[in-house]
C-alpha cells in the first residue's frame, strides 16, 4: 500500500494546519465516521478532522499531499454507495462545521450555501423568502447539500425540476493540491472552457473538496395535488408511467412504489394505510403550480392515461396532512426495508418507456438467483431503486452468487440505454459493475481526469474506479 | 511548429481511410472552409474532409494522430469566436454530411440525431411530432446541432427552458486517438463516475469529434403571447429585467435590444418598425403555456413591473405574422450591425441583476477608448452580447487599443460574478481574454484534461488557451 500511516509526528503537523480542536482520534469519533449508510459496511478512519474554513481545507489538503496520506471527504453520511467510507485509513475530512448559509440573494435568484448545510434547512430558508430550492432526496432531513453535489442528486421533483446540474452555478473547491479556485461564475450560462463544475457534480469526493456553492433558485409553486394510484401489476403501473408524458403534461414527482415495500412501511412506521388486496402497485402522483385550473386540467389528463392502464383506483390527498403522509410512505421506505432485512441496493436508471423490461427482469433475474426484491422509486426518470432482500438467502449465495445476479440487473440496464447509477453514485459498491457499462477506454479518460486534479492519488481513493 | 505538413503521400493516406471522394483540395472548397463568421478572419485548411460516417472519422483520427497533422472540426460555420477556424493548416474536418435525424421517439420523448443536421430542420422534425426541443441560437435556420453541442448554446428560450447542457443525454463521440465511445446513457440522470457528457458540451471541438447526439424532448406549448417594451434608457429597461423574475414568472424569452440595433436593422432589413423619438431600449417578452388565462396573468404581472421601470410603451403582438416580425428583427440584428460597419462582438454574461451595471459600464469604457457599441441579447439570462463598431475609430486604434478596451469589459463582468463568454465561446478571439477569468492553476486543469484526451494535440489546436 502506497499511503503513509498518520504517526504522531504526522498528527501534530495536522493539528498545528487545521487547529487542535478540529482534530478527532478519540474511539467514539471514528466509530461514528467509520460508516455510512451503505448496507453494514465499516472502514475505520486514523483520525477525523472537521475543519470550519476554506484555508484549513487548503492546508490540511497540502500536508496530506505532501506525505501521501489518504483523505475521505465526508458530508452527511447518508450516501447508499459508500463514496464516504475511508477505506485506506488516513483522514476522514468531515465538511460538517461547514453550516453557513451565507447569502440569499432575491434579486438575481441565486444562494451561496457552505456544503456543510442540510438540504432540507437550506430549502426552508430559502421557502421563506419565498423561493425555491427542488433538490429533495429522500434524505433531505439530514443530507448535506454538499453531499448532493458530490453525488449529482436528484430525488423526486427531477422529473419536472432536473436534477442538481441544473442548480448549481458555481463551486469553490480546494484541490487535492491545496489551490482554492472557483470552478465557473455565478451565471446562467457559460461558455468559456471546460465546464468544471459540471465536472465536479457527481464526482463523489474523488478530484476536489467542494467548500462553497451558489446555486440557482426558482419561483415557488403555491398550490399542489398529490394522488395515488392503484394497479394490479407492477408492469401496468410502469406502462402508464411514459404514457403519461406523452399526454402532454409534467408532473411535478412520479414515483413508482411496490406492494411490498408498502407493507414494510406500514409495518416499520406508524403509518395508516388501507392496502387492498389485489393492489400489487402504485404511483404517487403530484403536480404543482400557481393556476389550480391549470392543474385540474393536468390531473384530468392523466386520470384517462391511469384508466387505460388499468388502474383501480386513484385516492387524491385532501388535506396537508394527508400529502405528507403519502410523501413520507414513499420517504420512510428505504429505512423499513432496512429495519427488516439484510439488504443491498441498486440504483438502476433507464429510458422511462424502458421501465415495464426494466422490473420483469429484474423479478426474472430474482428468480434464478434465489432473490426476493423490492422496487421503488422515482418512475418519472427511469429511475427504480431495487432493494435485494437477503430473507431465505444462505450466507454463501448472499456474498459469492448475488454479485452475478446483480450483474446481470446491470447488464439488462446497459442493454436497455440505461446505466448502473441514476443518482446514488458507484462509491465502493458499485465500482466492480462499472466495466459493464464503459469500455477500458472509457475508464481511462475517467482515470486521466482524476490523475490531473491529483497525482499523489489522496483524494477519496479506492472509489468509482 | 510541431505539425506534419500533407504531403501527397499523406493525402493518399487520408483518401485511403476516408474515401476520395471525401476529399477536397480544390481552391474553391478550401476558400469556403477558410472562415466562419468570425469577424473577416482567414485562415485556409490544407484538406478538407467530409466523412459519412462514425467509423471514417475514426479512421481519419488515428491517422492524423500518428502523423501528428492537425484536424479542426466544423458544424454549420456560424462560429463567432473562430473555434472552426484552421489556424495550423492540416485537415478541416466537415460535419455536414451527417445530416440523419436517426429517430424521434415518441415513448422516452428522446431523439437521436447527426451533428451536421440544421438545428432548425431538427427543431421542424421534433415539432411535427408534437414536441419541443427548444434550443433555437439566432442562426438556427444554418448552424449545426453538433456545433450547438460544442458550444454549450443558448438562445432565446434558454432563461425557460434552460441550455443545450440540459437536453444533451448521450454523445458518441471519436477521441483524437481513433477510438469512438459514448460518453453517457440515454438516461435523465447520471451518477456512474465522471460526466463526460457535460465534459464534451462547450468543449468547442478539442475533446473529441461528436459523431452521433441523443436528446431529451418535452412537450410542446400551445400557446403564447409576444409583447416588445420601450423605454427611454437602457438603464430602466437592464434594471427591469431582474424584477420580472422577482415578480415570480418565468417568460419564455426576455430580449434586450438597444436602438441602434433597431436603426440598423430597418436599415438592413426590409422590417416595418414605427421607432418613436426618444425610445433607446426595448425588451422583448414572450409567455408561452398551454392556457391561455393563465399566460395573461403571467401578462398582467409583467405590465406591472414594466411601468415601475418607467416603460412608456407595451405593443402586443397580435397575429403569427407580427410576432415573425419582432422575433425577426431581433434575430437579423448581428447581421445588420456587420452588414453596416466592421465589428467585434463580445458575448458578455453576469447575474441578471447586474445588467444595469454591465451596460453602463460598457459605455463608459467605450468613451474612453474611442467606441461606440451596440448592445442586444439573451437580458433574461443576464447574457448581452456586444457589439463593438470600428466607426470613426483610426485602424491603429481598432487593431491595437482596443484590445485592452475588450479587456476592461472582460474584467467587468468578472468583478460582476460573470464570464467573458455565455455561448459564444472562446476559440480563437477570445482566448488571450482568458486569463482575465481563471488562474494560471485553473488554466492547468483544462490544459491537463486536454491532455488526457488528446495527447498528440492534433484536435482543434491552438483554441480555447
Amino acid at each position: 500500500m502506497k499511503y503513509t500511516k498518520i504517526t504522531a509526528e504526522l498528527l501534530d503537523l495536522i493539528k498545528t494546519a487545521v487547529g487542535a480542536d478540529s482534530v478527532f482520534t478519540d474511539e467514539e469519533s471514528l466509530s461514528i465516521y467509520c460508516h455510512d449508510e451503505t448496507e453494514d459496511l465499516k472502514y475505520y478512519p486514523e483520525v477525523v478532522v472537521k475543519p470550519r474554513d476554506t484555508e484549513s481545507v487548503s492546508a490540511l489538503l497540502k500536508l496530506c499531499n505532501q506525505y501521501v496520506i489518504p483523505v475521505t471527504p465526508r458530508g452527511g453520511g447518508t450516501g447508499l454507495s459508500g463514496a464516504a467510507l475511508p477505506i485506506y485509513g488516513g483522514v476522514l475530512l468531515s465538511m460538517e462545521r461547514f453550516k453557513k448559509i451565507l447569502s440569499i440573494d432575491t434579486e438575481n435568484l441565486q444562494a451561496v450555501v457552505e456544503p456543510g448545510v442540510i438540504t432540507q434547512e437550506f430549502m426552508d430558508a430559502v421557502m421563506e423568502k419565498g423561493l425555491l430550492y427542488p433538490i429533495d432526496p429522500s434524505s433531505k432531513g439530514s443530507c448535506f447539500i454538499g453531499g448532493n453535489v458530490a453525488h449529482g442528486s436528484g430525488g423526486p421533483r427531477v422529473v419536472k425540476y432536473g436534477t442538481i446540474r441544473e442548480y448549481i452555478l458555481n463551486l469553490e473547491v480546494v484541490l487535492p493540491t491545496g489551490e482554492i479556485i472557483w470552478t465557473g461564475a455565478n451565471t446562467l450560462k457559460y461558455a468559456s472552457g471546460y465546464n468544471l463544475t459540471q465536472l465536479m457534480i457527481g464526482s463523489e469526493g474523488t478530484l476536489a473538496v467542494v467548500t462553497k456553492i451558489v446555486t440557482k433558485l426558482i419561483p415557488r409553486s403555491e398550490q399542489n395535488v398529490l394522488m395515488l394510484a392503484s394497479f394490479a401489476e407492477n408492469e401496468q403501473a410502469c406502462a402508464a408511467v411514459s404514457a403519461i408524458f406523452r399526454a402532454e403534461v409534467i408532473p411535478s414527482a412520479l414515483e413508482f412504489m411496490e406492494r411490498k415495500g408498502v407493507e414494510w412501511v406500514i409495518k416499520y412506521d406508524d403509518i395508516k394505510f388501507d392496502l387492498k388486496d389485489g393492489i400489487n402497485a402504485f404511483l404517487l402522483i403530484e403536480f404543482d403550480g400557481n393556476d389550480m385550473d391549470s392543474i385540474f386540467k393536468d390531473c384530468e389528463k392523466v386520470n384517462e392515461v391511469l384508466e387505460a392502464f388499468g388502474c383501480t383506483d386513484v385516492l387524491f390527498a385532501d388535506t396537508a396532512q394527508q400529502k405528507e403522509e403519502l410523501w413520507r410512505m414513499r420517504r420512510v421506505m428505504p429505512e423499513s426495508v432496512k429495519s427488516n432485512s439484510i439488504y443491498k441496493e441498486e440504483d438502476t436508471v433507464v429510458p422511462r418507456a424502458a421501465l415495464p423490461k426494466l422490473i420483469n427482469g429484474i423479478k426474472e433475474i430474482g428468480s434464478r438467483y434465489g432473490f426476493e426484491s423490492v422496487c421503488y422509486g422515482h418512475a418519472g426518470d427511469g429511475n427504480l431503486h431495487v432493494n435485494i432482500i437477503k430473507a431465505g438467502m444462505s450466507d454463501e449465495a448472499w456474498h459469492n452468487k448475488l454479485k452475478d445476479g446483480i450483474a446481470e440487473i446491470f447488464e439488462l440496464t446497459t442493454a436497455l440505454g440505461g446505466t448502473i447509477s441514476g443518482e446514488h453514485g458507484i462509491g465502493l459498491v458499485q465500482k466492480d459493475f462499472m466495466s459493464i457499462k464503459y469500455s477500458e477506454v472509457h475508464l481511462n479518460l475517467m482515470r486521466g481526469i482524476k490523475n490531473v486534479f491529483d497525482p499523489s492519488g489522496i483524494l477519496n481513493p479506492g472509489k468509482i474506479f
